[in-house]
């Protein structure tokens, strides 16, 4: 299935960049089906009108794709590197997460930071994985510079911080999740959270969880974090 | 803890790269205490003499980490991207992976090979992931070109081949684990293997499973293979 993404379901002609995936890398003609998503659930199979300038489709059926029982948001510090951040929102978005925000943490590299999370250029991302792994739910993604009202605000079922303090046992984040329910899990930076973060996250709800026996970089712990959430809601 | 990573033990000298990150990164002189593996379980203490031209250490305590009582080794279809090959291998290495075989399959994309998997840069990268992640144990990793030798010839505990058949219901491969055992899973090419590939492969004891509910991309399937594998001794 050729699936392409239209955010305005108004509009009913692919962008550029699709226009050209259509006509020289799929080689479709006029009277080919293909799929468009926008990325909320709507699944329509249209046929496409190649014209001269521009490549029109029109939808000659609609179906409305229900979200999973269970929810993924990941809140994660960003990395230094955008290549890495990127690599992250491409990984979380084939695993089907549903929310990102990249908070800005205490140990985090703040004079980088506008430069390495380049949120237009994420959602481009996201959209690419999206389609290529044949989901039709876009992830919000965001930028989150207030880490205390964040923490605050936030209304998930359950609430886990990736946190592992000297000479604690914490569980494996698999073992915390409540299947069928909401999970925001916080990732933090490579510098760790501080004692206060961890502290504030505590009073409002969140547990400490582990993602592990090994170490892994921030990147990789949000990637654990979104299948192991997937996993859990098999056990 | 300040990491490096020495395979030959008769060796008690950093080589270029590691002595530059000594000296210029980490600033550490003469007298200060480094610690040395030679990935194979050893970890040293070692004491440092900054000379003019090189970098010494001496042992002062070593000690010997047993391995898990499990292990994960992963075959999986080189993508076409040398950089996504090269995410891999550093994520499966910070999962404690053992071993990493890129197997060329009917569907792997063979002119490029060569060029997308070199092993000798695989080889860094897992070597800075192990000590970036505080392990004392290098994956092998190797290229197989004979899909059907390497399959007749493994002897792992439990095989398991990422593979879902149209209308086929697969177990998710964290319920397929045997735990404090060694699990071999098989990842085939964006293509995915042939019917005759997987014929092979279960008449050899492999058993199809899943790895979630979405479509991962090759090296996606390869990191999350490596984390359900260590989930899986929890549960």
């Amino acid at each position: 299935m050729h699936l392409f993404y239209q955010p305005d379901t108004r509009i009913f002609e692919l962008d550029e960049e699709e226009s050209r995936h259509c006509t020289k890398v799929l080689r479709l003609s006029t009277g080919d089906i293909i799929h468009v998503t926008n990325g909320k659930g709507l699944l329509q199979k249209c046929r496409l009108n190649i014209g001269r300038k521009n490549v029109t489709y029109e939808a000659v059926e609609s179906i409305t794709i229900p979200k999973r029982s269970y929810s993924i948001s990941i809140a994660v510090a960003p990395t230094r590197k955008a290549e890495r951040n990127e690599w992250m929102v491409e990984k979380m978005t084939e695993m089907g997460v549903e929310r990102i925000d990249f908070i800005v943490t205490e140990h985090t590299h703040k004079e980088t930071v506008s430069r390495v999370v380049n949120l237009a250029r994420l959602k481009r991302i996201a959209a690419s994985a999206m389609k290529q792994s044949q989901q039709y739910y876009m992830p919000e993604i965001s930028l989150i510079t207030d880490y205390n009202s964040f923490i605050n605000e936030t209304d998930a079922t359950t609430r886990l911080i990736a946190y592992v303090p000297d000479n604690h046992l914490t569980e494996h984040v698999v073992k915390k999740v409540v299947k069928d329910s909401g999970t925001i899990l916080l990732i933090g930076p490579e510098g760790d959270f501080t004692p206060e973060e961890v502290k504030l996250a505590m009073e409002n709800g969140f547990e400490a969880v582990s993602l592990g026996a090994t170490r892994l970089r921030t990147e990789t712990a949000a990637v654990a974090g979104c299948h192991s959430i997937n996993v859990a809601q098999l056990l």
